[in-house]
């Protein structure tokens, strides 16, 4: 049983604790993370696993984010919908940015259920150590904006 | 029709052109929002809508972005699949926050199909004026990991 307090800094938004957090990280794959480079924001979809509590992705050397692996401060994002409650969460991981180098970390890092989402060669491990973890949910105004993709319908002015 | 490349810049990847990564953009309701704040990087999801050229979303008062509307530079993010052809897409746009306070455009804005994910009172309407939009697309490793949640199981060693 998650503990679903109702201590909202806003209309039933609830703050999730970090192991509820951590929890709903668990059941998605896909997140996204920024960072700072260059002065420049970068904010991208992962493919990522949740473990040792970190959050393990893999990536291609010599990219803008292999390249930058000096504890780079980063910020990562994944979010759901659970239909049963129409309610979205929203977890937020800032952390910093290292490279798996230990050979076993490697090999048991190769055997877990983590694929690049896209093809290709991405023969990099880098964990984001978090510092901080903060996770809300919260009722969806409308859950077909959730589920279902815009149409592009403008409805009538005022009604 | 879509024009689709193959000029990749790494295995079946495709950029899309500005006109592309718009329409793209257009069929989808959810996005991420990245900007640094105070030295901090935040990243939140944001129920959006493309509007004159621009991302238009809603905001509350006396929250850190509608505190922070001074042109502040942010990016923007969105990505969805397309299961026919078993690729991904991802939609990036840089630019900078402007507060819609034209009476005429609010007025225009509220009949917008647009509801805050998050339900609650946003009553500011915002744009993200782009200085840039790119966009790519992909084919997807396995393609279950973006339509269905991860389950946890550990796959056997080396296989």
């Amino acid at each position: 049983m998650s503990s679903h307090e109702t201590s909202a800094p806003s209309e039933g938004v609830r703050s999730l604790s970090p192991e509820d957090a951590w929890e709903r990280a668990r059941t998605m794959v896909v997140g996204r993370i920024a960072f700072s480079s260059d002065e420049r924001l970068e904010l991208f979809p992962i493919n990522y696993l949740v473990d040792r509590g970190t959050v393990l992705f893999r990536t291609a050397p010599g990219t803008k984010l292999a390249a930058s692996l000096g504890r780079l401060q980063v910020v990562f994002e994944v979010d759901g919908y659970e239909p049963e409650l129409n309610e979205a969460w929203s977890v937020v991981v800032h952390g910093a940015l290292e490279p798996v180098l230990d050979t076993a970390e490697i090999v048991e890092a190769v055997s877990l259920p983590l694929f690049p989402w896209q093809s290709g060669e991405k023969a990099f491990f880098v964990r984001i150590v978090p510092s901080q973890i903060t996770g809300r949910q919260f009722p969806v105004a409308d859950p077909s904006h959730w589920v279902s993709q815009f149409t592009g319908v403008r409805r009538a002015q005022s009604e």
